[in-house]
C-alpha cells in the first residue's frame, strides 16, 4: 500500500508516479515485473483510474515501466540501459517531479551527434536578408502556398539538381518544419503500410512512422547498407534509407546495391523508398554519389527528403521532400486546405540566402573547417589511443572509434563520462538484434568540439580505457 | 478510346487527365457515373495501373471526380459548386496542366474570411526584436525543447490564463507550427477515436483529422452550438468545438450548454473536447467568456488549441495547445524524439513581443480598427440594402448577410462575383445536411476590406442583387 495525501500539494497522479519510480530504482520492484493492472491500483489506493493511468505513463515517459499491448505496464526490463536513455532525454519531466531524479552532471566535452558549431552560422547576412524582408515585403504576412513559396521551391529545386543530382520540378517539392513532420504527412499517403528500416540506424526514424500508424521492421544492413533480399522477406512496402551517409555507421551505398534497391521498388505497385539525404552536405574526400531520387526519376518510386537545420541551423526548422509524381495528385488533394509549416520570413529568407550564393558558400566553409577538425581529431585520438580503429572518417560529423582491450562499449562509453566526454556505444543505434553490433565501438561526433578542445578530449579518453 | 501518344513530351498521364476533364467539363461524362477502373483503363489504353491513377487522382485533385471507399472514381456529381470550389484552391496545378484551365478573373473586393489586414501588424517592433536576438543569442541557433522553449510557454501560460480564463501551467503548453500540425498529433494520441464536429463548421477541422486517421461526424448546431444530447446520440468520444465564437455562425455557446457538454465528456473516461478558441481575440461589446478548458481545470477533459496566425499574421507560423494532466505524459513519451516546429528565433521574437506588452496592445488596437471597420461597413450595407439582416456583428471578422429576394444563396454569390465581390454562401459551411442551412445568407469577411472600398463594395452588392 502505498500512501498518497490528498491534501498536498503535488497532484495525486505525481505522488504515485513518485512512489513507484522509487520502488523500481531501488529495486523493491523488480525488473520485468508487472505493475498491479490499472483498475486494482486505483480501487486499492481509492484513486481514479485516470489517475493511475497518468503515473503509469509517467513511469513509461521516464523508461522505468513499459507498456505492453493489452497487458498493461510492466517494470523496464533493461534496467541497465535506462540510465544514458533517460540522461539523454531532450525533455525535462514535468517541474514537480523533477527533484526525484538527480541530475546528471553536464559533460565537459559533447561528442554526440546531432549538433552543429553555430559558429560557423554566417549570422550576419541571414539577419541582413530578414530584416529587409520584414520592411520591404509585407505580403510575406499573408498565407502563402501549401507546399512552400514558389520561389524557394525553384531555388531548392536547382540546388538540388546540381549538387544531389535529384531530378524534379519545383511543383514536385513539398517545404516543412522539419522532416518529422513530413514523414507524418506520407505515413498518410502510406496508409496501411509497413516500413522497412535501417538496423542499426535513426530510432527516430521509428517513432515517427509508428505514432503516424506505419509499423517498422528494422533490417539489417550489410557493408553496402540494406540488402534487397532481406527487404523482399521483410514484407515491406516502404523502405526508408539514408544511401548517402548510412547513420550511423557512415557506409556510402554502392551503385550496384542502389540498382537493386530500385528493382525492389520497381517490382511492385505501391512500393517506395523513402531516401533521407542525411548529412549528404558533408563529404570530405569524394564526390558523393547522386541521389537514389535522379537513378529513379521524376516518376520513379522514390520520395527525397532532406533538411536545412543540419546544414544551416538545428534551431532554423526547414526541411523539404521531392514527391515522385504518383503521389503529387493525391498529396495535393489530401493537403489542399493545409497551411505550410514555415513561416514566411524564413522560408524568404532562405530563398534570398540560396539565391545569393550566401548558402553554397557556407556549406563550402563548413565542409573545410569540419574537415580540418575531424583531421585534428582523429590524428589527436591516434596519438593518444594505440591501436585505435576509426571508420566512416570520410563523410558527416561523427566517425565510429573501435578499441579492443578497454573492457567493451560499455565501459567505455561510462569511463569516458567519468572523464567529462558524453559519446554513445555503436549498440545503442540498433532497434533490433544488437548482438550483431561490432564489439568495443563508440560513435564519435565533433561538430560541436572546439578545436582547442581536440587535445583535451583525446587525453581524457586515453586515461578513461587505459 | 482516348488517343494517348507515348513519344510526346506531355506524360502519359497528364494526356489522360486531360482527355478525361475535357470529356467531364464538356459533360460528355455524365455528373455522377463511374470512370472506368483502373485496371480497366489501363488494359484499354495499353499503359500502366499507376499511370491511371496518377490521372485519376489529379482529376480528384481538380474536383472533376470523386474517390469513393471501395468503388473507384466517380464523375463529380454537384459540378455547379465546382467552379468556385477549384478557384479557392490555394495550390496552383501542376504547370503543365494550367493551360486547361481558364483563369478566374481577380475580385476587386475580397471578403473571404481568413485573412487579416497587415497593415496593422507591429513590423517595426516585430521586426526590431527579431534583429537584436539573432545578434544577441546565438543559443537559439541550437535544438530547443521538444513542447517550445520555456520562456515562450510562460508568456503564453500567463497570457492565457488573464485573457482567456486558461487554468494551466506551461509544462501544458505545446507549441507547434499550426493547429494542423497539432492536430496531428492529437490524433495520434486519440488513436481508434471518433470526432463529433460542429455542422456547419470548419471543413479544414474534418479533413486534418480524417487525414490522421480520425473518423469525423458532423453534428447539427442549434442556437446555442452544438447539443449535447446530439453528441451523445453521435458515439463520438471526440468533439471539436469552437465555444467562444462558432465558425461560421458567430454563435457565442452559452455557460449552461458548456456544463452540458464538459458533462458529456466527464461521464465516460477517454472523451474528450478539443476546444479551438478561434477567432476569441476579436470581440468587441462583451467580455469573452472563459474558455471551457478553464471551467473543465487543468484536469480535465480539454485540449485547449489556438493560434498566433490569426492575432498576428498568417504568415507567421505559431500556435499552441495546452495538454490536460491526463495526455501529457503520454505526449511527451511519444513525441520525445520530435524537434520543435517552429524556428526557435520566431519562438523568442514571440516571446520577448509578449514579455514587453507589445502584443496585448497590438490586439487592442485591432479590435478597435476591425470594430470600426465593422461598423462602417454594417451601416453602408444597412443603407444600400434595404431589409438585409446582419448577424454575428459582435465578435470575429465577418458576419452572415441575410437578404430575401434576391434569388437565394446561389445566385447571389454568383452576382456578387460578377460585380468583382467574393463571398461564400453559407450553405458552403456545412459539411453534412445542407438542406437546414439558412436561406438567402451568405458570409460576409471584412478583415481585409479596406475602410475607403466599403461604400463601394455596399453600391456593387446592391447592384448584384437588386
Amino acid at each position: 500500500m502505498i500512501e498518497l495525501d490528498p491534501n498536498a500539494k503535488t497532484p495525486l497522479y505525481e505522488q504515485l508516479y513518485a512512489a513507484l519510480a522509487d520502488e523500481i530504482r531501488t529495486g523493491r520492484r523488480a525488473p520485468g515485473t508487472p505493475l498491479p493492472g490499472r483498475r486494482t491500483m486505483a480501487a486499492q489506493q481509492g484513486i481514479s483510474v485516470n489517475t493511475v493511468d497518468a503515473a503509469y505513463q509517467m513511469l513509461a515517459a521516464e523508461g522505468l515501466a513499459e507498456p505492453r499491448p493489452r497487458s498493461g505496464f510492466y517494470v523496464q526490463k533493461t534496467y541497465g540501459m535506462l540510465h544514458s536513455r533517460t540522461r539523454r532525454a531532450p525533455v525535462p519531466p514535468p517541474a514537480a517531479s523533477a527533484p526525484e531524479k538527480p541530475a546528471a552532471p553536464a559533460p565537459l566535452y559533447d561528442l554526440s551527434t546531432g549538433s552543429v558549431d553555430t559558429a560557423l552560422f554566417p549570422a550576419r547576412s541571414w539577419g541582413r536578408i530578414q530584416k529587409e524582408l520584414l520592411y520591404r515585403s509585407p505580403e510575406l504576412l499573408q498565407r502563402g502556398e501549401m507546399q512552400g513559396d514558389a520561389p524557394l521551391r525553384a531555388q531548392i529545386a536547382e540546388y538540388l539538381s546540381v549538387y544531389r543530382g535529384v531530378d524534379c520540378t519545383p511543383e514536385q517539392i513539398v517545404v516543412g518544419a522539419g522532416i518529422e513532420y513530413l514523414l507524418g504527412c506520407l505515413a498518410h499517403l502510406f496508409a496501411d503500410g509497413m516500413a522497412a528500416i535501417e538496423n542499426p540506424g535513426y530510432s527516430r526514424t521509428r517513432t515517427v512512422l509508428q505514432n503516424s500508424g506505419i509499423p517498422c521492421t528494422p533490417v539489417d544492413i550489410d557493408r553496402d547498407g540494406m540488402p534487397a533480399d532481406a527487404l523482399e522477406k521483410s514484407g515491406a512496402n516502404l523502405c526508408y534509407l539514408t544511401p548517402s551517409h548510412h547513420f550511423p555507421t557512415g557506409v556510402t551505398m554502392p551503385a550496384p546495391r542502389r540498382a537493386q534497391l530500385l528493382a525492389w521498388a520497381a517490382a511492385k505497385p505501391g512500393r517506395y523508398i523513402l531516401e533521407d539525404d542525411y548529412d549528404s552536405e558533408f563529404r570530405f574526400d569524394t564526390r558523393p554519389l547522386p541521389s537514389l531520387q535522379g537513378m529513379a526519376g521524376p516518376d520513379g518510386p522514390v520520395v527525397y527528403l532532406t533538411t536545412f537545420s543540419k546544414s544551416l541551423a538545428p534551431g532554423i526548422r526547414i526541411a523539404c521532400m521531392v514527391l515522385p509524381q504518383s503521389l503529387l495528385a493525391r498529396y495535393r488533394r489530401d493537403f489542399a486546405t493545409y497551411a505550410n509549416t514555415v513561416g514566411r520570413f524564413e522560408q524568404q529568407t532562405l530563398c534570398e540566402f540560396m539565391a545569393g550564393g550566401y548558402f553554397t558558400r557556407h556549406l563550402a566553409r563548413m565542409r573545410l573547417a569540419y574537415k580540418r577538425r575531424m583531421e585534428l581529431f582523429a590524428a589527436a585520438l591516434r596519438a593518444a589511443l594505440p591501436g585505435v580503429e576509426l571508420d566512416g572518417v570520410h563523410s558527416g560529423l561523427h566517425f565510429l572509434l573501435t578499441l579492443s582491450g578497454a573492457g567493451g562499449e560499455r565501459a567505455m562509453v561510462e569511463a569516458a563520462a567519468r572523464q567529462g566526454v558524453r559519446l554513445r556505444g555503436l549498440s545503442e543505434y540498433y532497434l533490433a538484434r544488437p548482438e550483431l553490433c561490432r564489439e568495443d565501438t563508440v560513435v564519435a561526433g565533433y561538430s560541436a568540439l572546439k578545436e582547442s578542445d581536440v587535445q583535451a578530449v583525446a587525453e581524457a579518453l586515453a586515461k578513461a580505457w587505459r
